[in-house]
């Protein structure tokens, strides 16, 4: 799976701007980052009464509004999406995700505090990838100033995208992920990059999508 | 591939509301669905300075918003989206993909037209599917009125939806699409589908995603 960090803490205490320094900072040094915002009390696309709008109104199971500057995919949702499941529509293409939020997943964190904000963290430390505060707090765990962007890239490289494996795969079966040991990985992946790179017109494979689906 | 039709027409023809029609008429047969609407005026994720809209102008490779009701997956372009890169970032889930506009693409097309509009429509004859007109036209394609929704979506079942085989495979490497025959269609599926059934926790399979990934 692609590696994910949590940027959580407390309302005001500066996880977004932390979010768009980090993203600066990791998109210099070559990767590519994704980041998920979870938004509990909802957004909308564009202005009510707009055709971008209307068509995600319009009841259909994944809307794609297309310009030349972006390109959005919006889908119906009875549930708030588990990091897990955000993986299998964002695909695997990226080297990191951010969430902003995301407290209850199982991903590392990294704690923005403020002292101004009420006293104690929200996370426990052994969650804990890092701490990001304007005042030192005695928890055993690598603590940045809000202004360590380069040193807190460093710790998310070295921990965390470094580790990840030359080859990787991540399966997903009726939109669920399926947990794949190191041994399976390279199975599936060798298999398939054999049998694909074997096809005409097939160049150099750096990233492999594979959609099955199966009727009745 | 998944099926798409593209609803064409001038301005204020009436495109918006056909496709909105029949993403009802079509999802109440049990399909599911997708849009596509071309915006080349751009458009944007929820109000300026908000942390949604922060996320989406941070410049990462891809920004999701999760809400409850709602998942948003946003990626920056430089050009517009073929119809083609469009279906690598949707994944294989859908029965059939109805875009807005997408003039230029080859996808078989549904004009709308109204009798007020000018004259003439933007589509030849032999890229029609139908025509949906408030006035008869001298054209050799079966023609419908707005209101026999009902009726051109018989006649997307079964020229589109029906004729998808019961198996179907798609392919993209390096984020582009890779045209496969019907044989390496079935090979490539039947392949994934014994491998991966084998392992523990996999159930019966509907549909299948793997990405491979290769660093270096």
């Amino acid at each position: 799976m692609i590696p994910v960090v949590s940027i959580v803490g407390k309302s005001k205490a500066g996880k977004t701007a932390l979010i768009e320094r980090l993203v600066v900072e990791l998109k210099g040094r070559g990767y590519s980052v994704a980041t998920i915002k979870h938004n509990p009390h909802g957004f909308d696309i564009d202005q009510p009464g707009k055709d971008s709008w209307r068509h995600a109104r319009s009841g259909s199971d994944a809307v794609v509004i297309s310009s030349p500057q972006r390109l959005a995919i919006i889908r119906p949702m009875d549930h708030d999406a588990t990091i897990d499941e955000i993986q299998s529509l964002l695909g695997g293409d990226f080297d990191i995700v951010l969430t902003e939020g995301f407290r209850a997943g199982k991903a590392p964190k990294i704690e923005v505090h403020r002292k101004e904000l009420k006293e104690g963290l929200l996370s426990s430390p052994k969650e804990l990838l890092a701490l990001v505060s304007d005042e030192p707090l005695p928890v055993d765990v690598p603590q940045f100033s809000a202004e360590d962007v380069a040193m807190i890239a460093d710790l998310i490289e070295e921990r965390l995208i470094s580790r990840r494996a030359a080859q990787d795969a991540m399966l997903f079966v009726n939109g669920s992920p399926i947990a794949l040991n190191p041994f399976t990985k390279q199975f599936i992946g060798n298999t398939l990059l054999g049998m694909i790179s074997a096809l005409r017109g097939v160049g150099r494979i750096r990233s492999l999508e594979v959609f099955v689906r199966k009727k009745g």
